[in-house]
């Protein structure tokens, strides 16, 4: 892709990225009008708030290139940044989280002078979390049966909660609070083993194209049923219907056929079915463990498909026996970018963060209970995309 | 094959099935001596002890025909039994258990005039696993770190355990006692999964097959390891070293590979380390709940392969910390069959049963506490394959 057409028409400010195995997520504050002042509120304690949006983009980790582009044309030359390449120059301190932060630094330092200040993948994700819970009305939304439903979250009443987090891998985190969370659980059957299995049977490229053909699939093609071992019949005593899945992909083994045989379609939804299943049953699990009720799923596996989350919804209710409740998250696919753009905040009254050369400033989210700077509501416009509209204080 | 080639030198008698959607399992007793008296012991109440070996036989369910055949010219031959075809004559009488009992019913009645008494598939396990871990010494084992160790049962602390039988899909049972058990759990991903996906990925023909590849493979070569994500460190805060699978085929999403461009071994080795993880895993989470310390694996999985009891012991250690323990059975396969095999038993002394024309009489074990037969203790004797050396009582 032409870096040119990464080209935005406001200019970009405040960036903050997760790079995962899969793919890199970034969150940045896009002010409304020409430049950074624009539309800026001078409010108490010297603190600027600028109004704007805060916008989202991904890239597949394995075409990095084309994120260091994007920041370059969309981030860096706006800001009036030029990357030193050689000559001494200061370095632009950026947030950074997931395991890329870490295995990227070098890069991002070397090709565009951007040096990683980087934030707990963790804490990053339940960061993410609490501000969307938190700020972002309907947010949160059940889906059983077909029927989206926002769920209003009681701030009061949010914690504690599970955040299971789908990414190449899964995460299993219990949020006690804010900064308080442990994670107690995972599994590696996640969306890189979607993507990778699906890739190998199928010849899909992307994860879009995969999630596209699963749309058009049958999954008893190739899943042996109950019914299949039992004759068409329910499995009544123990509870098993005909059409329960006895063994995911099970069919591939008598039928003498090969890969070429089936239809790619079949496939990708068999294989989008046993991991949404089997991710949602180790959720329940680890809820029943610790008598959680509400399990958030996020991370990009998801992406609002109805099937994912019909699947992970049915197999968190049947194990459940309905105690247990899967919700999802509008932003579900930057939980972790989020919280790392959030955590500009957090170090903006410490002492130990030197000035910025750049448009990458320190950044104070207006969502805190922060008594120097007057709150302007966060109001979710989501029909431009995911941005959210939203203010920025600058200190 | 020849049906011929299944012809046996000693005489046949005394059937269970097990039939499950991938295989077909068989216990049979086979009596020392040419025929069904010799080496008989008659003892009090007219029962007559017979020795012999309890012996095993295992098919494809999608080879079914050469399971009639085998027991066509090796049980009802041999027992001087000729299916009427057609004439009117007596239906033999046979245990029978798993799915197929409903599923092949009519073609079991039709091809060899053998009638299924059909016994749940979950009592049967049960019964099975009880008759092993009471009668049969050294069956139990633990294995890890590529040492195995006989665990020696104590009959008055064996209740409560965690029963996980791997056959196509698999199966979780809390069990209590003697006939007291709760199907609590299960997962889709099992052994029709690894054969399944393992056929559609590799080539390979058979579950044998496919163990062996995987035997030679290497599963870093398509798993994302935590490493690869952490550019080879280790995300140490929350315990996951550089080499812990952070996503299962992870690697397939990236290389730009096509399934052509890897090793079928390689293949094979995810995939068997996948589900042995994700087996073992669940399986932890349900003891969990129930508080239950030992967990024993059967079913046609495992075949006694190190490297995925190796597996399912490091998940279940690693998961519960050291808390529960996963242990093997030497008879893993045939638990179901065995547990049918054993219901024979529970008839002998009802009036419900009319006298059987043929070798496929009532046995009884002697296994059980029966006073009115004197016990001759089961000695296993498993150089000889997997047959073990016992006596039955013929009433």
């Amino acid at each position: 892709m032409d870096p040119k057409d990464y080209r935005f028409s406001t200019q970009i400010s405040h960036l903050a990225l997760d790079i995962g195995g899969t793919l890199i997520k970034l969150v940045y504050f896009s002010p409304n009008g020409d430049n950074c002042e624009d539309g800026s509120i001078v409010v108490g304690n010297g603190c600027s708030v600028v109004q704007g949006r805060l916008c989202f983009a991904k890239f597949e980790t394995r075409k990095i290139d084309d994120c260091l582009e994007f920041i370059r044309f969309n981030i860096l030359q706006h800001s009036g940044v030029q990357h030193p390449n050689g000559t001494a120059g200061d370095k632009i301190s950026v947030k950074a989280t997931g395991g890329g932060a870490f295995k990227f630094a070098e890069l991002f330092k070397e090709k565009l002078g951007i040096v990683f200040d980087k934030e707990d993948e963790m804490h990053s994700l339940v960061s993410g979390v609490n501000f969307l819970l938190k700020t972002v009305p309907r947010e949160a939304f059940t889906y059983l049966d077909g029927q989206k439903e926002f769920v209003q979250i009681d701030h009061n009443d949010l914690y504690p909660y599970l955040l299971v987090n789908i990414g190449s891998g899964v995460s299993m985190i219990k949020v006690d609070g804010d900064g308080k969370y442990e994670r107690i659980s995972g599994t590696s059957l996640g969306g890189g083993t979607f993507l990778g299995l699906g890739k190998l049977l199928t010849k899909c490229k992307s994860f879009d194209e995969l999630l596209e053909l699963s749309h058009l699939g049958n999954n008893r093609v190739i899943d042996m049923l109950v019914g299949d071992i039992y004759g068409g019949t329910d499995y009544s005593k123990i509870g098993l219907s005909s059409t329960a899945i006895a063994s995911s992909f099970g069919k591939a083994i008598s039928d003498g056929k090969e890969l070429e045989d089936y239809q790619p379609e079949d496939v990708a939804r068999s294989l989008l079915r046993m991991i949404s299943n089997n991710i949602g049953q180790i959720a329940y699990l680890n809820a029943l463990r610790f008598g959680l009720k509400r399990i958030f799923f996020g991370g990009f596996f998801i992406r609002g498909l109805e099937y994912t989350m019909d699947t992970i919804s049915v197999a968190v209710h049947f194990w459940s026996r309905g105690e247990a409740k899967a919700m999802f998250l509008r932003h579900e696919g930057f939980l972790g970018a989020l919280g790392a753009f959030t955590s500009y905040k957090d170090k903006s009254h410490g002492n130990d963060l030197k000035p910025h050369h750049h448009a990458v400033q320190r950044a104070v989210l207006n969502c805190s209970g922060d008594d120097n700077c007057r709150h302007i509501p966060i109001t979710a416009n989501l029909s431009d995309g995911e941005a959210i509209e939203c203010s920025i204080n600058l200190v």
